[in-house]
């Protein structure tokens, strides 16, 4: 069911490691949350990396931070949808993201040694409250088991969890939702064209051939999950071009959402297109400098949408 | 001063953003220790990333975790040294290592609220002793500031602080140590075969090519800090090839000490190679179950002939 080079690229490298198990989990976390008839969104996030060595030491990578998806997964768990979070090991994390390693160890007070009462270490105070709110709601999607967080590396590894998530999420239909913000690469380094072992200096530097990565969303929409909410994401650097691609991209492949971005203010403005209808959702200075995130008034905007969605099937 | 190719590598990339407050730091740092007697060692960890456009999207990069590095740090500090630990971003850090972000949400405890005297969040008491000792040893080098930080991205960032960071601590001669344990990359992309902006993915699949990097050690050793006492570190698959190569290094570059190590063994083994000893320091099964790192041991060895190396040229 899927296309000629979509195929072939499968069949060009083996699945991650822990694939089968993956899965699994993925077929338990589903079945739960449809026995519970909770929604359930796969958030993709972060860059994915293209290996130039089959035991790969060095690799291709693209620049993304992940802060969309980790944050619109945070927001998702708030308006009750069960998540599963498909992310590049190391970006960035729901809930761990409030930690920033650069200001973690000042996060802490010393226990003081005087008082026998008092061996813990602690939070600093001013920073208790804000905090506290946060490992409520980590807790909370814990203890639901809400949020399945599985990370990817290669290119190659987020095609397969990609495509065997959608698989078993599809057969939510309606009730499934994918918001696919993962930077993707368009290019990949065919098997045949990768040294096993790692590129030695002394043979002079390699030329580097890449070939296409087979356009997998519409395999996704068409064939994966033919009767799933999909939200893909645009991001440009020339708005006059912006809107004008994001409206192709949805008539080519006929899915329900593109969330169109520029490079410069995408954490302040974005636009939802649909068939028939242009959001513009937009911070204003005052909401950003009191910390509002764009990812609560997206993630807001996109459950109303998969709410009339949901029942317009119905109605049909 | 500079060999051709070295300076023209430099000339074809402009130097790092914060480039001059950079130096200005390392060299107030540097000046600091002098007065104090203290020796100095850099430290560089982590991989290097290779540019593929000018503003850049995409990279070519190359796994290392810094764990080295980072946990070098630690013990030569706890040894009285100061030091630069010049890493990259987002790769492993000395003391916020302890607090691993897989982990991080389940290391606090939330306020009893039912109890009004405890208002703060604590950190779990079977982790509290462990931590207070990270904590302690983190609030001595920063107390005394005798740690300094300098993150990077590129390879280009790299050599820029690296050349920069090495002027001035080779003016401490003996005293200072350079601890050469980054990943760094052997290959890079000319300013003049990359696009400006993001490559487009209609123009089809690009032709990558790379050229080698000058060989920047021998520049160091000889030109940049020709007195100091220079560690670089070897790192090989085949077992028979890593000590006739680490030899071999030592012979052609003549510094200080190559440390070799085989991939698969490099968290339980290593080899400390001087012209004339070679010093094998391995972490016996119960050592590596108890937690101790192979780093300590190293960095113990290296204090030891850094501190023999210092007394032979007062008695020059």
């Amino acid at each position: 069911m899927m296309s000629q080079t979509s195929r072939h690229f499968f069949e060009d490298f083996p699945p991650p490691n822990n694939f089968e198990h993956t899965t699994s989990k993925v077929e338990s976390f589903v079945k739960q949350h449809q026995t519970g008839c909770k929604n359930v969104v796969l958030i993709t996030s972060g860059g994915t990396a293209v290996p130039m060595e089959s035991r790969t030491v060095r690799f291709i990578d693209n620049f993304s931070t992940g802060t969309r998806g980790a944050a619109s997964t945070e927001y998702f768990l708030a308006a009750g949808y069960a998540v599963i979070f498909l992310h590049r090991a190391k970006s960035a994390k729901p809930f761990v993201r409030h930690f920033p390693e650069e200001k973690l160890l000042d996060l802490f007070v010393m226990p003081d040694e005087t008082k026998s009462s008092s061996s813990a270490i602690t939070v600093k105070p001013n920073e208790s409250t804000r905090l506290a709110r946060v490992l409520r709601a980590y807790h909370s999607a814990s203890s639901s088991n809400s949020l399945l967080s599985i990370p990817f590396f290669s290119l190659q590894d987020y095609l397969y969890f990609l495509k065997s998530i959608s698989d078993v999420l599809g057969q939510l239909e309606q009730k499934s939702m994918f918001l696919l913000a993962a930077a993707v690469s368009d290019f990949y380094i065919p098997r045949a064209e990768m040294p096993e072992h790692k590129m030695q200096s002394s043979e002079g530097p390699p030329e580097v051939k890449l070939s296409s990565v087979p356009k997998m969303l519409p395999v996704l929409i068409h064939q994966w999950a033919p009767e799933a909410f999909i939200v893909s994401f645009k991001l440009e650097t020339d708005p006059k071009l912006l809107l004008l691609k994001s409206r192709k991209a949805l008539d080519t492949y006929q899915h329900q959402v593109v969330v169109a971005n520029i490079l410069e203010e995408r954490r302040r403005k974005v636009t939802v297109i649909t068939s028939d209808s242009e959001t513009e959702l937009e911070l204003s200075g005052e909401q950003m400098k009191d910390g509002k995130e764009l990812e609560e008034v997206l993630v807001q905007d996109l459950v109303a949408k998969h709410g009339a969605f949901i029942q317009s099937a119905q109605g049909r």
